[in-house]
């Protein structure tokens, strides 16, 4: 079958909606209806038509644009005049099996499907990149996925084990701070256990995929700091030994390694300066020395790009929301963020040689 | 003696400039400077008047006023045009022995014989607050006084404990973000040895402090929120225990305490929320989940409170950075909203019944 996107630079970009039950849906019509996001990259919304179509209307949204289910290599470009989605086989959901801002086993299947059905049309070169709306664990518990979310379930669609993905937490540049761009060492356990488990190693993985993605997405060799743990970064040894045994070995490492990496920085006023220019990059020890920073700057406008798999993947960096569902008040800027990151990634892909 | 102060409504307040061989001297010039500040206070620079003279001339400080020495029981206000300065007894400094940006035993010594002489006039009720420019504690051990900082210098002149004291970080309101006051519940230590001494009486102690704190400085009822230690708050005991084992306690004392306490709360998700004035005062766990906020949005403008001590003294919440002494760049913005907060406090303990 001939590609139809690797010899196309508007890159093919697949987006899902989440569990239809949150603000997923939404976030995903009013970002389509936002021009620019279709300039240079030709969008497709992976979901049966019938369901979006119940739950936009069922949430009053106004003048949403008919939508047309096109096949996966349909060439045309897309517009805000017209929804396009690509239906995933196998997904037969009820739309009044879904509710909203009710945690359902319909929901959680919607959302799971839509994701495997991207990721096979990625894994077979028929798109150049997904952005994936947010997803409700506990949905997708009741479905069935044995999966903490939306990176496990990508990696096993790979055939990687779970720890071959990273999450790289990205906020744009806007009027108030430069872009930056984190890659945790450690994320989603306690802290005692982040930082018993903290290592040379595991920052220096951080650090070299940070180090991956942000070349991908500047298109050039990025620039990255490295945070302390302690205190004052250590203050000299007297707060703490991290930092000459664990930190530095692998600042070292990384620098040796031909990357433009420096370190350790005491954190507290590390992100002040990466926000004003002087990195492109940070690793954060643990999950809310990154996320603190960035969703204080950023809570509406950060987004999450999967680094370490085979395939070009991002996300809001927010959840389904259900207290604001079908309010009217749910903002479409991490999703709009997403596809643009998406997008700079999906060229970057479609330019690489074979 | 008739107090001269605790019948005026408009507080003594001194001011001192830390170590004479960084920033300090600058800064408390530009904010004497500052004309707002006299406007409900009466300042007095604690210091040898001819060292801070030698200083800002070496510096080419432009209009530094003349520097008047003042008796401490002197009544006259201030203002601007005339620098009052209290000397100090006991303090014969070589103006010749301060060398800009230089560690020396004369500068340790100048700084902590005026923070001490100041404490004496505070203790004596001579004086209503007191408001410090940033020490070099290698210059301050150079001078014998084996103390790691300012808190410790007061708690000592107060006949206290170190522990005794806790410190406020305070960021006064601005365009962008509401006002903000956080304690916290560990401090200068190792984050290893954070998380090992965490307990609820830690946290329940740094409540009832900020609590304290925020109602002399608001003249108001404060509402404090207080941080979760792991990602997501625990997400219900996957990523952790302390939430419902140390933080939840701590938060029903306080509140059984009739403090307006609620948490724990998400620490990525809490101080956006503080910074649009859904609370007044946070409760951090660790040094860094308070620091990391509040200077990535006030750099400068931040300001450390000392609470738990006999007497008013606010700080600088920067160092003496020797690598823009003399350059003109030193901003006066901490110090000037240092004083602003010392009026505050000054003024409530000035109306305090006796």
């Amino acid at each position: 079958m001939p590609s139809t996107t690797s010899s196309c630079e508007r890159p093919l970009i697949l987006l899902t909606c989440g569990d239809p039950a949150g603000i997923g849906p939404e976030i995903v019509a009013k970002a389509w209806s936002h021009g620019p996001s279709h300039a240079l990259a030709r969008l497709r919304i992976v979901t049966d038509g019938a369901v979006l179509d119940h739950v936009l209307r069922r949430r009053g949204t106004s003048g949403c644009p008919p939508i047309v289910p096109v096949s996966l290599d349909d060439p045309r470009a897309s517009s805000p005049d017209t929804i396009l989605v690509v239906e995933p086989t196998g997904l037969s959901i009820d739309p009044a099996a879904i509710q909203d801002k009710t945690i359902t086993a319909a929901g959680g299947r919607a959302a799971a499907i839509a994701v495997e059905h991207a990721a096979s049309a990625l894994l077979a070169d028929r798109a150049d990149a997904l952005v994936t709306g947010p997803l409700h664990k506990e949905a997708l518990r009741a479905a069935g996925y044995d999966v903490p979310g939306h990176t496990e379930l990508l990696a096993r669609a790979c055939g990687l084990p779970d720890s071959a993905a990273s999450m790289m937490l990205w906020l744009p540049a806007s009027g108030n701070h430069s872009a930056l761009g984190v890659v945790h060492a450690t994320l989603h356990e306690p802290m005692r256990s982040a930082l018993a488990r903290l290592s040379t190693d595991l920052i220096a993985t951080a650090g070299q995929r940070l180090h991956d993605g942000l070349t991908r997405l500047l298109g050039r060799r990025p620039r990255i700091a490295v945070a302390a743990l302690n205190p004052h970064g250590g203050e000299g040894g007297l707060f703490g030994d991290e930092e000459a045994r664990l930190i530095l070995p692998a600042v070292k490492h990384l620098a040796a390694a031909g990357i433009d990496a420096e370190g350790p920085f005491p954190a507290d006023t590390l992100f002040q300066r990466a926000f004003r220019a002087e990195w492109d990059g940070v690793v954060a020890l643990y999950h809310d020395q990154g996320h603190i920073p960035v969703k204080l700057l950023g809570m509406h406008e950060a987004v999450n790009i999967t680094l370490g798999l085979p395939l070009v993947r991002t996300s809001v960096a927010h959840g389904t929301a259900f207290d604001i569902v079908g309010t009217g008040q749910a903002d479409p800027a991490s999703m709009i963020a997403a596809i643009e990151a998406a997008r700079r990634l999906g060229v970057a892909r479609v330019m690489e040689p074979a």
